[in-house]
């Protein structure tokens, strides 16, 4: 696996584009192969046992595309199954959770940081524990959205649906004091402007994706790995579902332009 | 297969305890095998192609426990797949669609039925196909209803954001001046309340479930194979995801009490 290979990114579905976006802004030259299993999507609701079984098939499948490093954009498989699927991989892989944890402690200053994300995400407490490591008197709320993924895949980004759950959902945390909070779903930077606007000015809002980008950066540098030639970097999109949708949702609302997919069949793996 | 064979009842996750509930009322002396796809819910966006291979795999794992009938109790699943997967089959299945159909054109006065159904149950066009077949002149006028699910499987029933998503989805359907409406999904008929008071009492609400059960025991009868004994019925649950919630839905949802699911690898079959 030399520099030249390509990263493996992938997600239970679309938001981990969010992820993969940043990492192309990081890392212009690094071609991306990047794996949605909208087949099975969505994970957030699910237990341990099965998103870590779908992590491994995943996992298989981009080895076979001889990636050199792999970067889980999911919230809920880097909550749940990075420290398993990890232990047996010859690569570098990183997840979303840890530079989030990362980044929220570098802003806050009242030490006290709102989560926001999927149940199982909330459940694993694994935010909780980053930031604990990190520094010890940082008090850290979670809070699980699960009505959010489901409102973005609608494209209800701005809508006074979605703000009126946004309300319900935050107003508990804002009424505890949080200066930071963390959108622990990557699909919730889809929805910044909504919780923007529902915590006000004196909360500062967290994307993992850009600190998981720039961890990224830093380990490829340390391994060696980072790509030599110049800006030419062709990305490759697979899925598990019917590539339609996933090319709509792209172009739209990612504004990703030529995104052309390849179904695959997952459980193969 | 004889007479003392369960029936096998299938969904993509907890919504067809609905259509079970409906045929443990309809047949008490039917035992149940009940298998809800909780590990890859919801079909409900998904393809043709990913919902007729999920299908297959659940109809192969039910053949395991040898069963005489089967019952697809998920609209996806019977409007995307019940015609491929029927043909090679040595037992009879039905699916929800069809008695659906059935139930409405009996129940419309003026001819203009409404049909709300998942996004791929919409676009399949299944009920229009089926109604046009019983009567040509009735009028058929779809309308996905992507949120419903995902508000039903977080409890909120009966909540000003689900009567705001209802009026929304359901306006267009109203000033069309429907008299009836297939609630063509089975989580939907959780919602009824709600719909039933967005929509009026100038519209009826047809529950495809009840239509189902009693196409089923017409069926039984036809072919020699209603049970014998007399209510003995002792129901088995299987589920490809955790069996908690999927036990604590049943529990709290619909009133079934005793229900102890095992959980199964869906994938294998």
């Amino acid at each position: 696996m030399g520099h030249d290979a390509a990263i493996g990114v992938f997600d239970s579905g679309v938001g981990g584009l969010t992820v993969a976006k940043a990492i192309m802004a990081a890392l212009p030259k690094e071609r991306i192969i990047y794996f949605g299993d909208t087949a099975r999507v969505p994970y957030g609701g699910k237990s341990r046992e099965t998103v870590t079984k779908y992590t491994e098939q995943i996992i298989r499948f981009l080895l076979t595309k001889e990636v050199k490093a792999l970067v889980i954009a999911c919230n809920t498989m880097s909550a749940l199954a990075l420290d398993t699927v990890e232990k047996n991989l010859s690569i570098p892989i990183i997840g979303v959770v840890k530079p989030g944890a990362l980044a929220a402690s570098k802003v806050t200053k009242n030490k006290r940081i709102g989560v926001i994300a999927t149940e199982s995400t909330i459940s694993s407490g694994l935010y909780v524990h980053y930031i604990g490591q990190i520094d010890p008197e940082i008090e850290v709320l979670g809070k699980a959205c699960p009505l959010f993924c489901p409102l973005v895949e609608e494209g209800m980004l701005s809508d006074p649906v979605t703000t009126e759950m946004a309300k319900r959902y935050l107003d508990g945390l804002i009424h505890q004091d949080i200066d930071t909070l963390i959108l622990g779903c990557t699909h919730y930077p889809l929805l910044t402007e909504t919780i923007a606007e529902v915590v006000g000015k004196q909360v500062t809002l967290v994307n993992p994706a850009y600190e998981t980008a720039k961890e990224l950066k830093e380990l490829l540098k340390s391994e060696a790995l980072l790509a030599q030639q110049p800006e030419n970097a062709s990305h490759s999109f697979y899925v598990s579902d019917s590539v339609e949708k996933f090319q709509s949702f792209a172009a739209r609302i990612l504004h990703l332009d030529a995104v052309s997919a390849e179904n695959i069949h997952i459980e193969e793996y």
